[in-house]
This record gives C-alpha cells, structure tokens and sequence, in this order.
C-alpha cells in the first residue's frame, strides 16, 4: 500500500474561483510520481477556524500532506498562525529566515516593507525550508500520523521548493515505490485522434494509460508500476511511438528529460550549429518569445502590412512571397535558416472564435524549401499559439530528419 | 451573513492531477456573483467511503453544495450510489430520465449502450434536472441543512445546466444579497509596498479587502456588500486609487469593464488615433505577442545584435542608441510612436535567475522622447514577462496623461 498524501490549498482567491488551482493538480501529479496516493484536495479562505479543523481533520486521516498558500506578508496570510494554533506550536521568530528575508529585499536595492517580518515566525520545532526565489520560507513538520509540508501559493516558488528541497526529501522519509511515467509527447494531434491511432495496442492491466492536452502539446501518458521489466517497457513505448508517428516531438522518462517544443529545438541547432531569423504573422511575436534564451535567434520580426497583404492570396502567390522574404532576409542576416510564416483567412478571421485561419509555414534551410498548412479555429490567443508552435515543429521536423 | 456554499469535485483524474479543475473555479465564481459565501472545494476520487464521509460532512457544515462529476455510465461513476448510501435514499429508475437517454442516442443514429441505462437510477425524493447538452441527468436534493446539487463533470454540461437550470433555482431558493467588487489592478508595485501605501486607510469593517498577485499584474481587491452606500463606495475606492498613483492602470467593477495592460492602452490608442512600431530586446517578441488583435501595432522587431551589443553601455550610450534607433524607425515605419527596448546586465544574467538586468524603456511620441528604468530579477521567463509589461506600461503612462 502506497502512504496516503492530500493537498491542501489555503487562499480566497482559491475559493472564490478568482484563480484555478494548478498548483494543486502539479502537485498531485508530482506526488503520484513519487509512489504516493494522493486521496484528496481541499481548498479553504482566511478564516482561521476552518484552517484549524481542516488541519485537524487531514493530521487524523493522511500520511502527508502538502500545503500551499497563505505564507505571505499579509494580515490574510493565516498559515503559520493557523499551524500554531491546530497543533499547538506557538510561533518562534526565526533569525535565520528572518536574514534570508532581509537579503531578498537587499539584492533588489529595496528596503524590507515591515509586514515581510511576520515571515521569519515559524511553529515550533518546524523544520524550515529556505525560499531563493521569494519571501516566504516554507515549513515542514509532523503531527499525529501526518507529515505536513507548507509551500508559498506562488506557484515558481512553490515548484521550485518543491523540486528542490521538498521532493528529495520525501523520497528518503517515506517508503515509496514510485512508477516509472513515460510520457509521448506530441504536437498537432487532438486526444480522440491519437486513441484512434493506438486503439490497436494491447496495454497490460497493471499500466495506467492517460492523457494530457496541454496548451503547448497533448501527452500521452503511461504509468508503469515500480517493478515493471525494462525491456517489456521498452517495446510498449517503441508501440506507442510507432503509432503516434512523425507527431511525437519528444518522449519523457526515458534516457534523457525532455523539454518543451523549443527545448527540444535548441538541443539539435546547438548540436548542428544553426542560426535562425523570423518572419512572423500570425504567431505575432510569440515564436521569437518561445526561444527566449536561445544564442542561435538572431532576428526576429513582424510587420502588419505582410500580415494583412497576404490573408487572400492563393497557395503559389504565397509561396512565391515567401521565397521571396526568406531569401532576402538571409542575405541580410546571414542566417543559416530562415522560418517564414503567412497566413489567409477572412478579415477578422484571427480575432473571430468561429472562423478558421490557415498558417503556411515555409522553411529555407541547407538550400531547400519546406513546407507545412494547417487550419486553426478558436479564439485570438488559441490561434496565436498554435500558428506559433506549428511554424516551430517544421523546423523541429527537419532537424529530426522527418522531412522528405 | 450570506449562505455558505461548498464545491465538490468528484473524479480520480481531478485527484490525481490530470485534469486541472477548472469546474471549481468557474461555479465558485458564478456563486459568489449570486451572494453566496463559498467556503470550501473538496475533490475525491472514486472511493464509495471517501464519498460517503464527504457528503455527511458537508449536509452538516453547509447551505448548499454544487457537486460536478462521477453520474457517468461506468462503473468508477459512483455519485448517485453514494448519495443513496449517505442519505438513505435508495436508488429508483426514472422513467423521464431514461427516455431522455434514449433520445440522446436517437438523435445521433447510435444504439443506446446498456451501461447508460444506469444513468436513469436516482437518489428517492431527488429532483430530476434535465440534461440536453450530454446522457447524464443532474439531480438535487435537501440533506440536513445542505441543499445539494450534482451535475455532469464535463465543463460544457455542467455549464449549461447551472446557467440554465440551477441558478434560477437558487436564487428563488435562497434569499441572496449578491455583493460589489472593485478591483484597483496596478503594475510594478508588489503585495507588500501595495500595503504599505495603503495603511493609513480606515476600511469599515464591512469591506473585505484582498490581493491577487498574477503574472499580468497586482489587484487590490474590495468586495463591498449588498447594500453598501454607492457615495460611499466611490470615495473608498478614489482614497485608494490616490494612494496606489499612476501605479494604477485601470480599475474594475465601476462603469465600464476593464481588461489586461494591452487592452487598456488599446482603448488610448484607437482614440487618439496613434500607431506604434516596437524594437525589443529582453522581452524578446513578447511585446508584440501581447498587442495582437490590435490594429495600431505596425511593425515589432528583435535583433540579437541590438540586444547583445548594448548590454555594457552606461545610461548616456543607450540613450544616444535608443534615439538613434527611434527616429530611424519613425523614418521606415511613420508609426506615430516608438517603443524602444534596451537592456544591461552581467552577460547570461537575462538566463541567470540570480542575476538582475536593467530594462531601460525609451517611447518617442508627439515629438518628444520618455524613458523609464527598471531592475529585473528572476527566472528568464519572469524577467521576459516583467520587461514586457514595464515598457508597455511607459506607453499607457503617457496616453493617460501621467507622465511629466
């Protein structure tokens, strides 16, 4: 039997549905990753009497519990108090945190706000987890059968403690057989089409199959239970992967961890020493922001009147207007690829939910001319990333050798 | 004192992880608008006890309950057998109900699956509500003190069977008084300096004042009851829009609605008839990425070496680039105004989440030349997002009259 794990989320903004709780559902995902079973979330407000019975309430029912939310500086920040009062531990000032706090401010040349003090009380006996990437430290410590871990609500700060001191140390506290997930990761496919696609494949009851449609991917998911035979996974995965085809960018939880589209873009034109210049439409901006922190960008740009002067134009104008650009634009930077991107549609289609957009992407690359069209419906932003990330994965094709 | 209502949230794949309950937060605001006091969300998975305790536990605490998922046709869809359980009211077939699962399939030329028919069985007593987007039915009913509502976990169903059905319902039901948010939404000022502005400001105790810290912007946030005096109202929140200054960018909940940093500067920009070229640097085609949709936004562009090259100059180089920069786009583009972006800092502090670069942003408009300074710390996406907005928001400044 795996130990029994609950999420906690403090926070009004949570319960009045002002923001989606991600970090629960991250969290989640990351404690089944560690062999947990994760068997409940809560979220509660500021009210301090229903923290201390929900606090109460999990230390008689769970193994672990991870809490995120209401560490901050403010008199609505009810955490540690709530902490204090449930498991009687009566707050201590911390001068280690209470350093780490000042230092924060110091490094950004700003003077400490005198409500960022309540940050350095911690309960008694709780160990102290150090925050470099905010104020707040978090705290982790036992009652009754239940090891209770307190994490910020922000939710960089909370993955980050997370990763770093939470995980590792959960791992050594706990006796855990943490599945193996192996991940497909795919672009350009929606979930209905890739169970058509592997609805031959014969999985063994012991592996749980699940998706995730994500706004930059669509993963397809397989757990496998701790003492799964590698080889036996191994062929399972290639399966998998044969049926999914030229649309999987990366597989995760294998050999090597895997990134996002552009990620993975950036292992193969480091390796092959590629530099790249942008002409974007209808992606806006957004693909040279997707490689933010990438040497090998070297211009990106957008320009209206290309935008607009092409939505009515045939496929062979369009070509011959990409060709165009994308020659112009090596000579000029010298670039060794060049992604041109163009798009037709009515006008207005790009902010009209109901109409459709066609993105051409068109690569010039080692002397050749590639390209892909696609069709892409929803709203502005919707559109806006999908043109982003499908002018991306030609180039992400070609790199991997899948282009003809 | 308003009802309290709590969200439950049923499904192994909300607990797990693989699905973000988006449910919770879409009806915990949807209630509030109707003056209820939502005080909790709840999620489990498919265990029979884990439903029964939860459902006890809530008919006790609570007014009202809105229950979304698990009326499924398999055999991990256990609501109504739980209800059944806790409340002892054992299952009877609905005829209604079952002619209307039968129509469904119907409708679409399919044979009904005989695991459907389950979806006819309700809890005794229990009021029917009629599904037409999806096969199953939702149903409510009085436990104790709690009026308990189940929908359909798939978010169009679920939606469509509150907005239609449920909500008219609750507010014949219960007597609501629903209250009045404003939200002050600023940039460039953190939770802790917001307060610190703030203190000196007597709110009546009546006022629940809050704070969202998203990666768009910071609100303050003042929820108001029912009947709280309108005069009032505006003087509470004018008090606040002077201490917070030209920090603040728009404010929601007074006349008309507001919307993010671009879509305030659009309404300025198409009234004044202005259109706009952008240089950027650290944001990295994040600037543009955020104006589309706009029509005023006619050219945007990175260059790496503009990027690269300025990062060691003192404050009089880059101003002389940055110049020099605008007037040559005004010149290639006749936008009316330029946005330039530049940046400093050690080389690899912009990917460095210890290190801090320096955002200078320049805006030549109307024949005269701004500019703003920022130190920007952070993982590379923070640093990219925070650019992004600190030199948008020198552009709403001056179209708002705030700059000297």
């Amino acid at each position: 039997m795996n130990p029994t794990l609950e999420i906690f989320s403090q926070g009004e903004e949570i319960v009045t549905g002002q923001t989606v709780d991600t970090n629960a559902a991250w969290l989640a995902q990351e404690a089944i990753h560690c062999g947990f079973t994760v068997t409940r979330h809560t979220a509660v407000g500021d009210k301090l009497t229903d923290l201390i019975n929900l606090l109460n309430d999990i230390a008689a029912r769970a193994d672990c519990c991870i809490c995120t939310g209401g560490l901050g500086p403010t008199s609505d920040d009810l955490t540690a108090e709530a902490v204090a009062s449930a498991f009687n531990r009566p707050l201590e000032f911390d001068d280690i945190a209470f350093e780490q706090i000042k230092e924060f401010f110091d490094r950004r040349n700003r003077p400490m706000p005198e409500v960022n003090k309540k940050q350095a009380l911690l309960p008694q006996t709780a160990k102290r987890i150090d925050n470099t990437w905010g104020t707040a430290p978090g705290f982790a410590l036992q009652h009754q059968r239940c090891w209770f871990v307190f994490l910020p609500g922000v939710p960089s700060e909370m993955k980050g403690l997370f990763l770093e001191h939470v995980k590792p140390d959960l791992l050594t506290r706990f006796t855990l057989q943490p599945p193996h997930l192996v991940s497909l990761k795919t672009l350009g496919l929606g979930e209905s089409a890739i169970q058509e696609l592997i609805k031959d494949i014969k999985i063994p009851d012991t592996i749980e199959l699940g998706f995730r449609a994500g706004t930059d991917d669509v993963q397809t998911k397989l757990l496998f239970p701790f003492d799964y035979p590698k080889t036996d996974l191994d062929s399972l995965v290639t399966e998998f992967s044969e049926c999914l085809g030229d649309y999987v960018f990366a597989i995760d939880g294998l050999e090597e961890p895997t990134g996002d589209l552009a990620f993975e873009i950036d292992k193969l034109m480091t390796a092959k020493n590629h530099t790249l210049a942008i002409i974007e439409t209808a992606s806006h901006g957004l693909l040279a922001a997707k490689c933010v922190g990438y040497d090998w960008l070297i211009q990106a740009s957008y320009e209206k009147s290309v935008a607009v002067s092409t939505q009515k134009l045939n496929a062979e104008e369009l070509m011959a207007i990409a060709k165009n650009l994308a020659l112009k634009t090596q000579e000029n930077t010298r670039a060794s690829a060049i992604l041109v991107q163009l798009y037709t549609g009515d006008p207005g289609a790009l902010r009209d939910k109901n109409k459709s957009i066609q993105v051409l992407s068109f690569l010039l690359i080692d002397k050749a001319f590639y390209q892909t069209t696609h069709f892409i419906l929803g709203p502005i932003s919707r559109k806006q990333n999908q043109a982003t990330l499908l002018s991306l994965d030609l180039l992400r094709r070609y790199l991997q050798d899948k282009l003809i």
